[in-house]
C-alpha cells in the first residue's frame, strides 16, 4: 500500500464552499423577492438538521423524503443526509397521488421534509403513507400558517433550532446509498434509482472538469431543474464544493420570473430543458431591453435535445454558449456532453460546424464507455449512420433498481437506456429518439426529434411535437403537433414543403395538427404519452383512413 | 447494490484521447527541430509496447523503469505500463550513479527503458543493477550509433516492431500499484512513493477542474517538468484522457529553444519550475518580438515558488496566468492551487489583491483535506499569522514509502509534509519555507523564500538565494547569494535598503554575496544544500565573526 485509502465520501467535500468562500450567497426567490443567506450559514444550518434527524431516530441508511422545491432548504437537506449517512429521496411534487404512495412506501421513507405549499398534495397521500412518522415542514413567505394532519407535523425552523452548528461526519463505506429517485416509465411502477457515495462523488469531480460544465467557484449558477430530479443534475454538490454562488427559483418557473432572477442575480451558467430557454428567448425578442443577462456565459441544457435553431439564436444574439447534456436518471445523470470548442482542432473549425456538433448529444464524459449494439448485443460501427441500443457503463451508471433488480434493462455489467442512436466518428453520440419516441413506418424508423427540430427552426412555429399513430399497413405513421407564434401563419404545406427539404417523403408527417399548448411531463420534456392519449380520447384517426 | 462498481483504473480513461481526438499531435523536439506523431499512433504504438513488454517476461505489477527526457516515447511508456498493469519507474537522468544504482536495486527494475543519449550515464553502473535484465533504447536524431553493454540491450522500435495495436487492459484491482518516484531527501537513502491507479485516476479528474489547472482537449501544453519527476505533474495522464495536443522539449531545456518551441507549436499550457520562466521573461525582455507567445494562457508554475514580480511580469507583459502549485512527489503532486479568479467575490478583487493571492500557495484541491499543526500535533488557527507543520491527507497522498515505511514520516493518516507555512483566514497555504531551509536566529525563524522574493524584486537582480549560515550566538544567520542583470550594478547596502521596507533589522541578510550562478537540483530547484556545501568548503565566515 502505497497511497492512503480514503474514502470516497461526500462529506469529505461537501463542506468545501463554506470553508473557502464563507460569505458567499445562497439566494432563494420567494412571494415578492429573495431570501439570502450564506454558505456558512447554509453549512452550519445543514449540520444542524444532521442533528435534527439523529435525535429524531433517523439512522445511517434511512431514508429522508423531500417534497420540496428548489430552495436553500432543500439545499441543506441535500447537505445534511448526505454527510451524515442517511438517504436523501427526492420526491416530485409534480407526480401523482398514485405513484407518490408507492414510492413513499416502496422507499419507506420515514421523514419528509416538505415546502409548505405543497402540503396540499401530501394531504391527499392520508392513511396511505404508514412509513412516514413525521412531515417537517420548511416554510416560505404566504405560508406561515400552514397547517397538515398526514402525520406529526414540525416546522423546519423548530426542528432545527437550538442543535449544534457541527456535526463530525461518519466515516461508512464509499458505496454506502447517498440518494434516491424514482423514474416513471411508461410501463409498470416507477423503479428508484439509488446513488451511492461513490459515484455521485465521482460525478461531481466530472461536472467540474473544463470540458464538462466547466463549474468554477467564480459561477453564479441558477439550476432550474428541479433538485427531485436526478440530484438537480448533480449542480447543487458541486456548487457546494466549489463555493459557488447559488440562485434558487423555488416554485416560481414562470419564464418572466426566472429572467428577471438571472437578471438581478447576475446569473453565469444556467441548467434546464429547451422549453425553458425557448420561453425566455421569446421574452428577450419581445423586449430586448428588459433583462441584463450580460452575466450569463452558458445554458446547460438537458431531457431533451434543444433545436439548433435555439442553440444559434442564444449564441448570436446573446453571446451564451449552449452546452448540450444527455443523460438519464440512471446515468446520474451527466454522460455525454457537447461544447463548442472540446478538442483541438475545433479551434480552427468554422462556427457552423461547431453548432453541428454542439446539436449532437455530445462527447463521453471521460471515466464511462458507451456504445450502439444490434439486438443480439453486437457492437456496430461508428459511423454517424448505423442506428443501434444505446449501452453505457462506468462509476455512476445504475447496475440496478433500488428493491426492484429489473435484469432485463441491463446486459451484463451494460445499462440499457432505452434510446436509439448512432455515434459518428469523431465519437459523438447523436440521439435518434427514445425507443418508445421513434416511429416504425413500414419497417423503418422516422425520428420524431428530427423532425421537430427541423419543424420549429421555420419562422412562425414555437414549439413542435411528432408522435406515432397507429396505421394498419406502415404500421405507424408520423403526426406533428405544432404551436404558432403569435400572430403568425403558416400552412401545413408550408411547413411540409419545407421537411422535404431535409426528409423523404415517406418520412414526412401525415397531418399537422396546430394546438395551443403540448402537455410537458413534471420534468418539462414534451409528454408525448400524454399526446398520445389525447389523440385517442378524440378519436383522432390518420387522414387516409377517414371515413 | 445501485450503482456499477467499475474500478477506477487509469486503463479505463488513457484511450480516451486517442478515440475522440485520433488526429491530435504529439511534438517531440529533437537535435533539428521536431518529430510528430498522432495520438492514435500513439495509442497504437503503447498497445505494441505492451505486448512487446509482456513478450519479454514483464507481468502485472513488475516494475519497468524509465530513463528518459519528455518526449513521445516515455509518453508511450508511461501509455503501456499503466494500461497492462506493469510499474513504471520513472528514473530521474540527473541523480547520482550511487543514486541509481540504489534506486533501481530497491525497486527491481527488469527492464529500462533509455533515451540514447543518457546510454554514457548508465554505463557507470555496469555490473551494478543485476536485477536489470534489458535495456530497450529509444533512439533519436543524432544518436543512431549507440551501444551499450551495462545489459543486452535492443532498439525501442525493432523491441515494438510488428506487434499487434490492440492489447486488451486487463482488469485488475484499483489499488494496484501504477507508478515508483523516490524522492531524494537531505538525509539517508531517496525514498519510494509508489503511485495507485486509484489515486492517480482521482489525481486526473481533479487536475482537469476548471478551478483547478483548467485543463481542455482544446490546449496545447507543453510539460517542460521532466516526466520523471512526480509523474510530471499528472499532465501526461490528463494529456492523454482529454486528447490534447502536447509538445513535448526533450533534453532541449535551454530558455531559448523553449521559448521556440512553445512559440513554433502554439502552445496554450506550460508547466515548470520558476527558474524556468525567469529565464523565458529574460529573452523575452531582450527582444519582445522575437517569439509569438500569443497563444499562451496559462503557466502552471510549481517545485518552489515564483517571486510575485514574476507572477506579475507575465500578466502585465504577456496577459499570461501564472498559476502557482504546491505539492510533492508525496502528493501525486498537486495539493493546492492559486488562480487569480477562483471565488464568487474574486470577481471583484482588485488586481493587485488578486495577484496577493497568486502569489500564496493557494486552495486545498477538493477532495483533499490539509492542516498546520504545532509540534504535539494540535491544530493551528488559520489567522493568517500561524505558523505550523503542514499535513496533509486524501486519496492522493502517499501512506507510506515503497518498501522502506518510514512511520515517522506519518502522523496517524496524515502525512507530515517537511514544509512549514501558515493558512489565512480565506483559507489560503503560505508556505514559509521546507523546515531544513528556514534560518533560526535567536530562537525565531527567518522566511529565506520571503527574503528571495524580496530581494529579486528589485531592477537589477536577476536571482536570489537566502542561506542560513552558522552563528556562535544566534545560531543561525541569513546570508543571500545574488544574480545581477547583465551589466547592473546593485550595491550591498542598497539591497538591504530595500529590504527595510518589509522586514526587521534583524531578519536582514548579514551579507551579500554576488554570484555567477546558483546551483540547481535535478529537479530546477535552487539547491540550498549545495550553496551551503560551497560555502563551507570555500571556509566562509559571517561578517561580525572574520578576525
Amino acid at each position: 500500500m502505497g497511497m492512503q485509502r480514503s474514502p470516497l465520501l461526500m462529506s469529505r467535500i461537501l463542506d468545501r464552499g463554506a470553508k473557502v468562500a464563507p460569505n458567499t450567497e445562497i439566494v432563494t426567490a420567494t412571494e415578492t423577492g429573495t431570501r439570502r443567506q450564506t454558505l456558512k450559514q447554509t453549512r452550519d444550518r445543514a449540520h444542524q438538521l444532521a442533528h435534527a434527524l439523529v435525535d429524531a431516530g433517523i439512522q445511517i441508511g434511512d431514508r429522508v423524503g423531500t417534497f420540496m422545491w428548489n430552495g436553500s432548504r432543500h439545499l441543506e437537506a441535500y447537505h445534511a443526509t448526505a454527510g451524515m449517512g442517511a438517504v436523501l429521496h427526492t420526491l416530485n411534487v409534480r407526480l401523482s397521488d398514485t405513484d407518490l404512495e408507492y414510492i413513499i412506501s416502496h422507499a419507506g421513507d420515514r421523514i419528509i421534509i416538505a415546502d409548505a405549499d405543497t402540503l396540499p398534495v401530501l394531504e391527499q397521500l392520508k392513511g396511505r403513507i404508514p412509513s412516514v412518522e413525521r412531515i417537517v415542514v420548511a416554510t416560505e413567505e404566504g405560508f406561515e400558517g400552514w397547517s397538515t394532519d398526514v402525520a406529526p407535523a414540525v416546522d423546519y425552523e423548530d426542528f432545527i433550532a437550538g442543535k449544534p452548528t457541527d456535526y463530525e461526519w461518519p466515516d461508512i463505506d464509499e458505496n454506502s446509498p447517498l440518494g434516491l429517485c424514482y423514474t416513471s416509465g411508461t410501463t409498470g411502477n416507477p423503479k428508484g434509482v439509488e446513488y451511492e457515495h461513490r459515484s455521485q462523488y465521482l460525478h461531481t469531480m466530472a461536472q467540474c472538469m473544463t470540458d464538462s460544465m466547466g463549474l468554477s467557484g467564480t459561477d453564479t449558477i441558477c439550476g432550474i431543474v428541479p433538485m427531485f430530479h436526478a440530484m438537480g443534475w448533480g449542480i447543487p454538490w458541486s456548487a457546494l464544493m466549489l463555493g459557488c454562488k447559488q440562485v434558487m427559483p423555488h416554485r416560481f418557473m414562470d419564464p418572466t420570473r426566472l429572467a428577471q432572477l438571472m437578471s438581478d442575480e447576475g446569473v453565469t451558467l444556467s441548467a434546464g430543458v429547451p422549453t425553458i430557454w425557448q420561453g425566455i428567448k421569446g421574452l428577450v425578442e419581445a423586449d430586448p431591453q428588459r433583462f441584463d443577462l450580460s452575466q450569463l456565459t452558458r445554458l446547460t441544457c438537458g431531457g431533451s435535445a434543444p433545436p439548433p435553431s435555439l442553440i444559434r439564436w442564444y449564441f448570436d444574439e446573446l453571446g451564451v454558449e449552449m452546452i448540450q447534456g444527455w443523460g438519464m436518471t440512471e446515468t446520474s445523470p451527466l454522460a455525454t456532453l457537447s461544447r463548442r470548442q472540446m478538442k483541438h482542432h475545433h479551434l480552427d473549425m468554422p462556427l457552423d460546424q461547431q453548432f453541428e456538433n454542439v446539436a449532437k448529444q455530445g462527447q463521453l464524459m471521460p471515466g464511462l464507455e458507451l456504445d450502439i449494439f444490434d439486438e443480439d448485443f453486437n457492437r456496430l460501427p461508428h459511423d454517424g449512420e448505423t442506428v443501434g441500443e444505446i449501452l453505457v457503463r462506468g462509476p455512476w451508471i445504475c447496475s440496478e433498481y433500488f428493491d426492484d433488480p429489473q435484469p432485463d434493462k441491463f446486459h451484463g455489467d451494460w445499462l440499457i437506456t432505452g434510446d436509439v442512436g448512432k455515434i459518428d466518428p469523431e465519437e459523438y453520440l447523436i440521439l435518434s429518439d427514445r425507443s418508445k419516441d421513434l416511429v416504425k413506418s413500414g419497417g423503418e424508423w422516422i425520428s420524431s426529434v428530427d423532425l421537430e427540430n427541423h419543424i420549429v427552426a421555420l419562422d412562425g412555429v414555437a414549439q413542435a411535437c411528432v408522435v406515432a399513430q397507429p396505421h394498419p399497413r406502415w404500421d405507424e405513421r408520423p403526426v406533428a403537433l405544432v404551436i404558432l407564434d403569435g400572430n403568425a401563419e403558416v400552412s401545413q404545406e408550408a411547413i411540409l414543403e419545407h421537411c422535404t427539404s431535409k426528409f423523404a417523403k415517406w418520412q414526412l408527417p401525415d397531418e399537422v395538427l396546430y394546438v395551443e399548448d403540448i402537455p410537458l411531463t413534471s420534468t418539462g420534456k414534451m409528454d408525448k404519452k400524454v399526446v398520445r392519449a389525447r389523440l385517442e380520447a378524440d378519436d383522432y384517426v390518420l387522414p387516409d383512413l377517414r371515413a
